[in-house]
């Protein structure tokens, strides 16, 4: 029996080391198109900015390693050109240009995602950079090096994250954002701002609700042209979103949505003895019931978990997401879970929003840090998302909530929760509680009206 | 209308709090015996060694702000000496010695819990501590800064956060416990050996399992006795526990239950129109359903919120506890919630465990700490505890689990569930997830035998 993967992402190799974990005799075949592989792209900004010392620091594992630990073959920098799902098999070009086939008992399409470039004038310049593999990171750590500025192109977790890697180098960094407001996916603006006025604080600059218009340079970047003005700059990082690959899914003949891949709750595709899974597939949205994206690592890991775990006939299902993200940007940590207010309203959802500012120590304390929440509930007061900005321990609070969400709390609920207590780490009463009562008052105030 | 409210900690304060939150009219009087009121008894060890600069930091409000800002009346340094519920009047002892006569509608007893002096020789000798109000914190410190050692009694998180005290101090250390371990009532062995590694690695010694014997000295503390043998000291703290105050409860009339005083989930007393919160009150555990105690500031908070909206007619009830509990004494973190796995055995109920050992932050980000998660789970695989002990990042791992368990939710669920990630602030394998599954692991090996 044969496994064949193609993609060495999370999803891929979670899925390799998956089977290996449950089956000693299948024999499993992961093709990349990657020279490294087993590495965190999130990882990528701060190996950048030398908050993690070095590149090599973030590949946890070779090629030869998987071979030798774990059986696994990966087959690196090569590209697979066909996929037969009538004959179960595959063709491939190797590192050396050469052509091989393969067939399959079982194929894991994880081929992940691209950069989306945008299309316009100079984006083919020298000094322009797309961030999505650690050689990506390789080249604008190098080239950082011998400039001075440089526009960050879109304000998502990544783009913020490249700006502040940049701005540390000592480069003068300029944002451009086409939406309204920065994180537009993961935060509501009114959270964003936060986060928007901690990176003007250290002196990165930005131009929000505008496109990037156009790149101009001669052989090389010299400016760009947004906001109705030129901006000079070195460089350009494009952060201006992923787009799923589906290419050899649909030459396998795998149904694909408006997304990316379809894939059912085992992550098997429409063909059977077909899986996908990671950045290339469509999830369910666990509060709306509608197919989304969920371009996380964690989402990777644990699809390639389920998937791993079905191949070898143990039953596993991949629940809808709430695509809940942390980053943390210098001092300032940021993580949100489920539905935000924005996407309530683009639901034509009613929600009551609670917040709350505190701090993450006892008052008297030396060293709290401002936390801010939100909390968002559903007109039958189940809380569906929540948003929290602040100096330390965000992302575990928004952990708890994701748990409160998936089993249908109420704010009423958090509102009356325990949570533990000591001065060197909470408050005497948790600002996810105070949040969650500040939802109930104003339900309270609605009733009255 | 008038409410009087007997005692001045968190579960009093609260309340009065609470009542002039809802109501502008109540008149609101708190009697006291203490002379300063409204700060938070959890602080005192920190104020001791230095880590919160003083004792005033810790005080939160003034008697005077309370009559300023909230018009609620605090007589201080003033013992309630009857209380009579068929007059529904009480008589007091102000700080003149006069005897004062005041009637209410609303009674309620936030009398709280006195430190337990175990009976034993030499036991009132100079030298010797307990530790319960702000004063007694300002005495110990004062004694502390002229002494060369001292010996704690008892290993429950105050006994340990103030033996880290004294050794910040530089005082020599012993701690002396009769249970088997350290924490006793908050962490199993396994996890309680971990905190008891890191304070005998910063030099304080333990002995453990062996009671007090007695106290040496003249007039003064010289030594004590204890495992056979004489150990030099300078001075004790006794940390050995707490009972509760029901004298003036059973006074009243109010029935008082096998550990404090009966409430029912409004905070009511058995007798109409009084009311009881805080360390003098019995609760009901989650998990065992049987009543206990709940001697905690949040308890205590929460509590008071419930007895104050009932008071003025909003209805609110206080659920059963869970005794979640946090520490953190120097560089660790300590924290517990729900049934841990020796109450499993001292209730008879068979439990799995499922543990990881994981770093807060990806591998390879600088700084990651240790934590190690024990997941205690009934044969239902309906999660009913969990423990924590690590460098950072506890407190809220603890609380989300807190939230599984009061909505049931299994191990199974909890290793499916979705975590956020990001390199600085996580691994992408929640250390919670990870413990999930090696309890779904061990659940599936019994199930083969």
């Amino acid at each position: 029996m044969r496994t064949i993967i193609i993609g060495s992402g999370a999803a891929g190799l979670t899925t390799a080391s998956t089977i290996r974990r449950y089956d000693k005799e299948m024999e499993i075949t992961v093709i990349t198109m990657d020279k490294y592989i087993a590495y965190s792209p999130c990882a990528i900004p701060y190996a950048i900015c030398g908050e993690i010392p070095s590149f090599d620091d973030i590949i946890m594992h070779t090629p030869e390693e998987y071979k030798k630990n774990r059986l696994i073959d990966v087959i690196t920098e090569s590209e697979v050109l066909t996929v037969n799902s009538e004959n179960n098999n595959i063709t491939y070009k190797d590192s050396n240009g050469k052509i091989n086939e393969l067939s399959y008992d079982n194929l894991v399409i994880a081929t992940g995602g691209s950069s989306f470039i945008p299309p316009i004038e100079g984006i083919d310049l020298e000094g322009v950079f797309k961030l999505r593999t650690i050689e990506d990171g390789m080249k604008i750590k190098e080239y950082a090096e011998n400039s001075k500025s440089a526009v960050v192109a879109g304000a998502g977790a990544i783009g913020l994250e490249m700006a502040y890697a940049l701005k540390v180098m000592g480069l003068d960094v300029v944002v451009i954002e086409m939406a309204p407001q920065v994180l537009p996916r993961a935060l509501d603006i009114d959270m964003a701002e936060t986060v928007k006025k901690y990176l003007e604080d250290i002196g990165i600059k930005f131009i929000i609700g505008k496109p990037l218009a156009k790149i101009i340079g001669e052989d090389k970047v010299r400016a760009i042209y947004a906001d109705d003005r030129e901006i000079d700059t070195d460089m350009i990082i494009l952060a201006t979103g992923v787009r799923s690959n589906t290419e050899l899914a649909k030459m396998a003949g795998c149904e694909v949505g408006r997304w990316a891949i379809k894939v059912n709750e085992k992550m098997e595709t429409s063909i059977p003895n077909i899986y996908a899974v990671g950045d290339c597939v469509e999830v369910k949205d666990f509060i709306t019931g509608q197919t989304t994206l969920s371009p996380f690592g964690t989402t990777a890991v644990r699809q390639g978990k389920v998937a791993g775990k079905n191949i070898v006939g143990i039953e596993a299902k991949f629940n809808p997401v709430l695509n809940a993200m942390v980053s943390k940007i210098g001092d300032i940590e940021m993580a949100g879970t489920g539905m935000s207010e924005l996407g309530a309203h683009q639901n034509r959802l009613k929600v009551v929003v609670g917040k709350s500012k505190a701090l993450t120590r006892a008052r008297y304390y030396p060293d709290g840090k401002l936390i801010e929440v939100k909390l968002i509930c559903d007109n039958n007061k189940h809380i569906v998302g929540c948003q929290i900005v602040g100096g330390e321990r965000v992302a575990e609070r928004v952990d708890a909530i994701s748990i409160a969400i998936v089993n249908h709390m109420t704010c009423k609920e958090l509102a009356d929760m325990e949570f533990c207590y000591a001065p060197p780490v909470s408050m005497v009463i948790d600002p996810l509680a105070l949040a969650a009562e500040n939802a109930c008052d104003k339900f309270k105030k609605i009733k009255k009206e």
